[in-house]
């Protein structure tokens, strides 16, 4: 349904994919005002490139316009063409040999140095981002630069209470007035928090908006957008890699309900980019540099959560398009050294690689099944309320004025956050802090009030087998104030995501279901403790026992909250179970996530990252849409019946002037090349570029090239042209003699299925050899998205 | 070369896929020894169904022949068209609703079978191989069918040396004579021992022989050809299943150099093939039917080595060739649901679901990397000679008489096994056990000959940290043990792999990738304890420290093994991972598997299962080989210039007695329909089955139907025909109206590419719009195999 308002308010679009405008015009300070002043300047350097055309027959990135599809199958057929040439070459000298070698090898020279940038990265982003957190609250006498924990850590108080108020650590309170309690002490402390979340989001807004205005969101859509298939200049470049870079440092840090994962993602893919400028093999050939970026994904990720494996997953299930087995290999390769770049930065001081590291001592048992499937239908919940309270939200940012103003948006967002989280322990410390003390068990040495269970004296078990105990006030207060920041963080998140800076909804996400899974989890292990004379506790839960984990509870939240928004599976399951580092907690999380995307799909089948797909009008070609409706191509080619006839060109009647003129006029990508307007038989494709191109440079070098000269698509030299007057120009060989057909009686099933896996830009539509129509990559997306209106209900019996 | 062999050999190839016989006539008792046998009952059968032909517009499993390639786009049309009705009539009735929805989660139902029967085959076949490779050495006499740990565990022994010797538990000569010790006993132990492994090597290739042909060797290279769209009828049968779960167990409990992995994956897909006959959603439809097995496999590497995310991964990358991601979430339930069932029926005693629980307490160090990547170094080469030799091997079994004495060459070699097998104590027990063994850290409690150290009296510190100490006279001995075992596994494994018994070559790679690791682990660490001051020991390893775990060597060694016979990467290193539970190995698991996958990759490219396909001559289309040549569609066509024109029909002039003649004359799969021979447009293409049964019923029950009726493939009614005598048959709604076709110019890199990512059977060759021949898969891989010989080297840069 988006879609399809889109379409109908942008008329320019015709064959082929030369205007895809998104809601460009709707979105004055949106992503796409900086791309409205740079097309005008990549033109003008396209046409200055024009020149070189003849000494080089393909020309590189300039090939595709911004905004435009490519053709997978011409960019692999060009790069087999290099590796031909190259594998031809080296049989003649040694350093031809070594060259081509060098060639071979740098896909993986490529994959270590994105591996290497991104951990570090991501280590210098965490650092950043602990000292800046704690800098809100206080700061480290001892080393300005050191964070909360760091400056703690090289005091010598070594028992609990001493730890938490090491004397280096001041809270700004008490540095500037001496009293570290009372109200005074407390409003200015707040005060301060609140100034510092200002400071820190109204730095972030304005360095995107004033230097790169693509650092904005989580930048996933648009990755999974370019993945597939279509340029967006400067999305990946290295102002977008800087900017993004320092400014989720002060957006996360800000206390926004926003988390680092999604943005650490596009990061990695700007580092990709940058090193594929390093190699002509993937900067001159956009179906290879997608390879390095489904590759830099898995790496973006595997630094996020620490997780090389769930990071490849994550890319192959989610982000990546065209996802071979090399690229696979690479992958996991750039995965690898990325994690271990990370540890090697070691940015959390435990020589752990992962986020949130937990270990539990008791295994889970079958009836708990039932609370885990509850939990997913929760993560479910979230998932549609989420997806459907943002979307409307972002769609209302894009129409009303609220779109104008960006920037007072994040700082009125941020005020109201802060002035809500800092009452409430926790949602004033930093999200992932809150996540990991949930997933934690309550050990002996614990000290949260999380873990306030009344004891018993007589206890002398070992540490990490503690049976079960029944709560003290502190849980109960905990209780309650984990329900508030659970309403508070449902909230807010929704208004969130999407404001224009750099905003991931992993960890806000995660933290929605650890909390739910925590309070749940409690929940069990109360009635377990008061009520094991029940029959459903009987049977596995006998008095003194550590029955329930609520920890685990909280990661089976997480993971069902996160699966219900993005509606991943394997990988979401393999990143937790990663995280924790135990098979035996997959079952768990595995019922909760699926149990969540099975409720999620029953109210709408896309996912955040495909809904902001749809709502941004971006031409994605979902792997995962099946086309099951019965139309054929004839239905969907152009021109329709309305439409005036198909632009073609004839292989030997054409003038210079006729071409010219159709230049002119249309602005379709390139032109059917026929026998003759009679017989209609096609012979090939011609693309506009190489057209304009080739009559230019023939004006302007071959004698005797005038308007009225005939254009020959012909093999054979014309006999009678040779003497003739005017000279004619032959063209073929900017002619592609493959140009890819199907007939009009093929299903668009079928078709769909071509363009999905052949990754085609356009498809000519024939009937017995002769010429009907055309079919673009966005006529079959229109048509899908006209279907799917038609007939909502299909997604159901998927 | 293997592939252009048999082409040579087998002139009757042609267009279509007709027949491809494979080796068939070389093998007078192997898997196609039954084939022959069947393939007229088979044609028999169909004949009989074609009665029901026009009552049912498609025909089921039928339409397909045995040893014939699938259509997966017209599978996946068909299967959108059950779906269509389905979902048109679910609007009809609340029953039809219901109806629907239990079709909608048939899928999951059937994962949830295959999980479970997987598992629990896994599981009985885990403990019978336990009891039977015990049966050789002796017996429990306190019950039967008690290995000989499930005897001695429930023996109240519990000191160390009495554990291995309880007094339940007697070997045979003890049984037999009374006297467990002296040469008298060991003959008569030893005697026994091949004895049983001879009765037990027997009767397995003696029930493969008699019952399921399809039962032997690993299954792999069958099911991955299978999955890429090839018919093998039994090959996943009833039969099959029940004769390869028995005869694994009694081929690896003979002690033979095979490992149960590749067979348990057969296995699963059997039982995927069993549970698909239960619903007409899987079983009429071939597509769909590969679906369910691609999530088979993974269960199946799931129950083989506990490990259901690489038995997923196993699956994506090595075995399936169509996986979109709804098969990645179900095959990750099935693998999923196959783990829980091996753990509830827990056949190792230890509630874990791997086969080798490993737990290392010591990190790895940089320098390590240096011994690690040798090991890989080692496992590239092994790979290669046991590609090589065994694939020699295998022809020569297929080219000379000893083929034809299968039963004898299983007897011979099982003998040669048990009789060199029995004096060395690292190769008399099982393989599993032997691997177990050398990836497990020396403990303190640990009463293995590999971990007699000479012991420090003084130490005192935790049993899991001991320091490095030097070795005892054991360690020595079991060196040379273990150097002459390497020397034995690798040479018998070559001969054992292919043998006419369920066979999986991943153990035994294990093994001799474990074996050579343990040796340079031991080495390593007896370098590090004696020269600790070297300056490559300085920086890691103090004297006192426990710095280099052998264990882990082991485990490197197996992975680096398996990798070079495979060319697994990412799922090796998972299944690695899985197995440890340790994300700290990962490192040095992948430097070991990438360079194992180098340097056998610099002597050839294929693995040992796509060398197998070769040998076999099975057609099947490796989305891993670039097609890197210059060579068009018209290079690779039919016909040749030298042959007949192609066998074309019009749309309006053919006769019934001229189709017949045809189709009589000719064996090709379909034939395309022109509008006239001088034209030459292409309009459809037509099944030869389809238009066989069409003939046939038209005569038989349309009236006027004669000889010289004229067959009208148009859309209109010919108005003249309606009068006309004879009357005219129209067969339009035969006739496919959407063949694909490419152009004479499209370069063959572009047709191998449609092939593999569509899953075409054929493609029609056309050049402005008129028909110039046809392309089959046959001939694709046939062009692709010539253009390999043409250029060995250019795999070298891939």
């Amino acid at each position: 349904r988006h879609l399809m308002g889109i379409i109908e308010l942008h008329t320019v679009l015709r064959i082929g994919d030369l205007t895809w405008l998104g809601s460009r015009s709707l979105q004055p300070l949106s992503v796409w005002a900086s791309s409205t002043g740079a097309t005008p300047s990549e033109e003008m350097n396209g046409t200055g490139n024009l020149m070189d055309f003849l000494d080089e027959p393909f020309p590189d990135v300039g090939t595709y316009e911004d905004f435009h599809t490519i053709d997978w199958l011409r960019e692999k057929s060009r790069d087999t063409d290099r590796h031909r040439k190259i594998s031809i070459k080296s049989k003649e000298s040694y350093w031809e040999l070594i060259k081509s070698l060098l060639d071979a090898w740098s896909g993986w020279v490529v994959m270590l140095l994105i591996g290497m940038l991104t951990g570090t990265l991501a280590g210098v982003i965490d650092l950043a981002v602990d000292w800046m957190t704690d800098l809100k609250e206080g700061v480290c006498l001892s080393a300005l630069y050191y964070s909360r924990e760091q400056c703690c850590w090289t005091s010598n108080e070594t028992t609990f209470d001493d730890r938490d108020k090491c004397p280096q650590w001041q809270k700004w309170a008490e540095l500037m007035t001496g009293h570290s309690e009372g109200p005074g002490a407390y409003v200015l402390n707040y005060f301060l928090y609140v100034l510092w979340a200002l400071l820190f989001s109204f730095l972030a807004v304005s360095l995107v908006r004033v230097f790169a205005p693509y650092a904005c969101g989580s930048g996933i859509p648009e990755i999974k957008t370019i993945l597939s298939g279509f340029i967006i200049r400067g999305y990946l470049g290295k102002w977008t890699l800087l900017i993004k870079t320092v400014t989720l440092v002060l957006a996360v840090s800000s206390g926004l309900s926003l988390g680092k994962e999604g943005p650490l993602v596009h990061v990695a893919c700007c580092c990709g980019n940058l090193f594929c400028s390093l190699f002509s093999k993937y900067s001159k050939n956009e179906g290879k540099r997608r390879e390095v970026l489904s590759a830099a994904a898995a790496a973006g990720v595997s630094v996020a959560f620490g997780a090389p494996i769930g990071g490849v997953l994550f890319s192959l299930e989610e982000v990546s398009y065209y996802f071979p087995l090399k690229t696979l290999w690479r992958s996991f390769f750039a995965a690898l050294v990325a994690a271990f770049t990370l540890r090697a930065i070691n940015p959390f001081g435990n020589s752990r690689l992962v986020l949130f590291y937990v270990e539990y001592h008791t295994p889970w048992y079958m009836a708990e099944l039932v609370p885990f499937i509850l939990l997913g239908v929760f993560g479910g919940l979230w998932g549609t309320l989420f997806i459907r309270g943002n979307i409307a939200w972002c769609r209302r940012r894009k129409t009303t004025l609220l779109g104008k103003y960006p920037v007072l948006e994040v700082i009125v967002i941020t005020g109201i956050t802060a002035v809500l989280a800092f009452p409430n322990p926790y949602t004033r410390r930093s999200t992932s802090e809150l996540i990991s003390e949930l997933f934690n068990d309550c050990g002996a040495l614990e000290s949260s009030q999380l873990c306030d269970y009344v004891n018993n004296p007589n206890m002398s078990r070992p540490v990490d087998d503690i049976p079960d105990r029944p709560a003290g006030p502190g849980v109960y207060s905990a209780l309650w104030q984990l329900a508030l920041a659970l309403i508070f963080k449902i909230v807010i998140t929704i208004f969130t995501f999407g404001m224009k800076i750099p905003s991931g909804l992993f960890i806000p996400s995660m933290a929605v279901g650890a909390i739910a899974g925590r309070i749940v989890g409690i929940a069990v292990e109360q009635m377990a403790y008061h009520h094991h004379d029940w029959i459903i506790f009987k049977n596995w839960c006998r008095p003194g026992a550590d029955c329930v984990t609520p920890g685990l509870y909280a990661m089976v939240g997480a993971a069902a909250c996160l699966g219900g928004v993005t509606r991943m599976t394997v990988s979401l399951v393999v990143i937790m179970f990663e995280l924790t580092g135990g098979l035996e907690y997959i079952v768990p999380l595995m019922a909760a996530a699926v149990t969540s995307k099975w409720v999620a799909d029953a109210f709408g089948k896309e996912g955040i990252y495909e809904s902001h797909i749809q709502l941004n009008g971006y031409p994605y070609l979902d792997v995962r849409d099946e086309f099951t409706h019965r139309t054929l191509a004839t239905d969907v080619m152009r021109p329709r019946r309305s439409e005036p006839p198909l632009a073609v060109l004839t292989q030997d009647s054409t003038t210079v002037e006729d071409v010219e003129t159709l230049i002119k006029d249309t602005d379709y990508n390139g032109f059917p090349v026929v026998v003759s307007r009679e017989s209609e038989r096609l012979i090939g494709f011609v693309q506009r570029r190489e057209l304009t191109v080739a009559i230019k440079t023939a004006r302007q070098k071959q004698d005797g090239v005038v308007s009225s000269s005939v254009v020959y698509f012909t093999e054979d030299n014309p006999q009678v042209a040779e003497a003739c007057d005017p000279q004619p120009l032959k063209l073929r060989r900017i002619l592609n003699l493959s140009p890819f057909t199907v007939t009009d009686h093929t299903p668009m099933e079928t078709v769909v299925d071509i363009f999905r896996k052949l990754g085609l830009r356009q498809c000519l539509v024939t009937r017995s050899g002769r010429l009907l129509g055309i079919i673009t990559k966005k006529d079959v997306l229109r048509h899908m998205a006209q279907m799917m209106n038609q007939d909502p209900e299909s997604i159901m019996f998927n």
